[in-house]
């Protein structure tokens, strides 16, 4: 499977087999890392919204095979400021780098990018739409904890406007997992990514009840209440802590059963679950720096 | 030609033997990169005024060498908002670093800096004073695409407060190119440094008419109408977009003629234009990290 | 002696062995860098308050030895604007890295990061409290350049908000210092710490004229008066360049007094003392390197 030069936009633009083999290449990178396989490669990372996580990781992932990187981290230090075009920006950042990973507030900007850039684009979050490595690393903590994709996993909390989950959501139908969705009134998942999802080759739920769901299930899938994406900051606060889950809500769930959260959180997991052996999202952050180094190898290198 | 620990401040620092002698270094460069040759090296980044594309290329040049860079990318971040004096942050980053690279909105900054610090001084563009690196990378671009720098070169646009023309224009005197300048009225190129640009060597004649020109010349160089170097908002309306290239422009021009552009543009060159076999912006862009990488290796290494 | 993974919060976690140790590792990196020794780790600089100095003393002490450096600059750029806790962003950070360097507005933060964290933290700073790596390269500089650390110090200016001078106080006591305390009214060093630093071994006296003390002393230790601790701008005002050294006041001092300031200076010292034979602010800058060299490959590499 040859993935040089290849744009990674949207999770679904992978097949389930591809998948598997970035995963597979993945936990090859965790348990023996290959050194400086990318010496002399440098990352452009243009980061025009706020990221610590994301971006931080894919520079761990770059620094820990060898290579380099370059970029901004808020358009308003760049020649954005000057009034210069995402285009324009891309076609310059390509004359200094091997790769490019972009984050942009609006939709479709990094599909745009790919279009334009000869060298490859990972979208690393575009608007409420698409940030496929996200999704690639909440499948590989799924299955390095729980050996299998075609899991009973319920997906908690804001299901309309959150990017991550539809695309998670997706790529579990594609491994055909048993999906529980549970959000407050008015933040369900829109119609037609469910019917998608469907067709993907999901069985799936739609419930309003958290603590009934608990009991069924191998993975909690919790999301923040994203505020920035409220255009109504009322409508943000009636719906702000509705599902927060707490330690004494896991008594009865499966012995082995997994907590993530794509983070950061802010009321959604009450900080006493950190110590329960459910608890997995730290360990969730941790396994996206192998699988953006397994993404980089394979793109940069084969 | 000895370049170890010399500050690079104004392209007339520089004579035509010493251009000629960077721009060689620069095109093995680009050839045959030399591998880690500054492993071990710092350079530093003093960023006081936004800018993607210097910064950027700097980085890349220095990493692509092996070497490192730390810095700052706006004066806010740094000790600057405890209100430290320029010339104490230049005392204490040199004890950092090997080599400084400073971008400063007042005219004179880089020269101060250089006089200040033990170890080389790189000027990235002191207000709209000088930015010589900018202009070694538009001489490699014309000599890198055209073989030789006596060409008929037409500037463009706005020619009194653009600091890259003023250095441009004077370095192809010293080559004997014959130039003509094109501005809005009330933007033409001061006196002072047109007269200059004579003695240097050039030929030289201004116009007010872009479409005539656009027959008899090798090069076109497009800059942009600067608006924050404009005290008065009104007067930057009015000329913006006087002098806009337009694709159906160019049926008449040579065979062979270049349109070169500092970037970011604006309005300046339309879109369409990118598509024709005369654009090289995004080329001279690219040539940046070629001619940087042969000058911080003469300045560091020899 | 060990400091494989070690947290630094404050220097009174450390014994007069252990920084004596530290110092000797110091002066070895100063005089033969061992190299790459930590090609492949990685660094994590945590900075919410604004920092040049410190900052990039880190990075490059870390470049230096052939590490990496990812992190954030201030707190905007960040998750934290999405406002995520502390907590959550160092166990974030820590499945990036190897070793976190924090700043912090927050008294204690530092302290509470090393709590949580599974890997070493270097405290860079927390409010006023604790900065351990400036009083360790503090001393470094003071036994550089006098052999030894049983000096006649005198320490000039904020006493009270200044958080560089209670640990180096301190420190010094440990090594048997004689400190004298210049200090404008309302700004004088608190009881309890005064009391602290009596017990750790220093002869400690307070005065509030300088011109008298200067005559017996080995170090100056000036202090800039920082604006952002006051509450209150008129009380500020009134004590700002009320103790401001000037070239005249140092005819009479010992032929060998040094002079030393952690930076950044505003009004404390005339420009003109720079370039006295007293002076070493410059030279303690470059020196911060060395000792946090030392420290990050003790950390990290035993």
């Amino acid at each position: 499977m040859d993935f040089r030069g290849r744009d990674i936009i949207s999770i679904r633009d992978l097949t389930r087999e591809e998948i598997s083999f970035i995963l597979d290449r993945a936990e090859e990178m965790e348990k023996s890392p290959p050194g400086n396989v990318l010496r002399g490669k440098i990352l452009a990372c243009l980061f025009y919204e706020p990221s610590t996580r994301t971006r931080l990781s894919f520079e761990a992932a770059m620094k820990r095979l060898g290579g380099e990187v370059i970029g901004f981290t808020e358009a308003g230090v760049s020649s954005v400021a000057k009034g210069e075009s995402l285009i324009d920006t891309v076609r310059t950042v390509e004359g200094y780098s091997d790769v490019i990973v972009i984050r942009h507030p609006r939709e479709g900007a990094a599909r745009l990018c790919a279009g334009i850039a000869d060298i490859p684009v990972i979208n690393a979050g575009d608007g409420s739409n698409q940030h496929p490595t996200q999704t690639l690393l909440d499948l590989y903590t799924i299955r390095r904890e729980k050996n299998r994709l075609d899991v009973d996993v319920a997906i908690l909390g804001d299901l309309k406007y959150g990017r991550t989950v539809h695309s998670l959501a997706y790529a579990l139908g594609m491994f055909n997992a048993r999906i529980t969705l549970i959000s407050p009134r008015g933040l369900e998942m829109p119609r037609e990514v469910l019917s998608d999802i469907k067709k993907a080759g999901a069985e799936i739920q739609e419930v309003t009840s958290l603590e009934e769901t608990l009991k069924g299930i191998d993975v909690l899938y919790v999301t923040r209440i994203q505020r920035e994406r409220f255009p109504d900051m009322e409508e943000y606060e009636k719906v702000k802590g509705a599902y927060r889950l707490t330690a004494d809500m896991l008594r009865d769930v499966r012995e082995g059963m997994i907590i993530l959260h794509p983070l950061p959180r802010v009321d959604e997991i009450s900080p006493e679950v950190d110590s329960t052996k459910h608890a997995r999202y730290f360990h969730q952050v941790k396994y996206g720096v192998p699988v953006r180094m397994a993404l980089l190898k394979l793109i940069l290198e084969g």
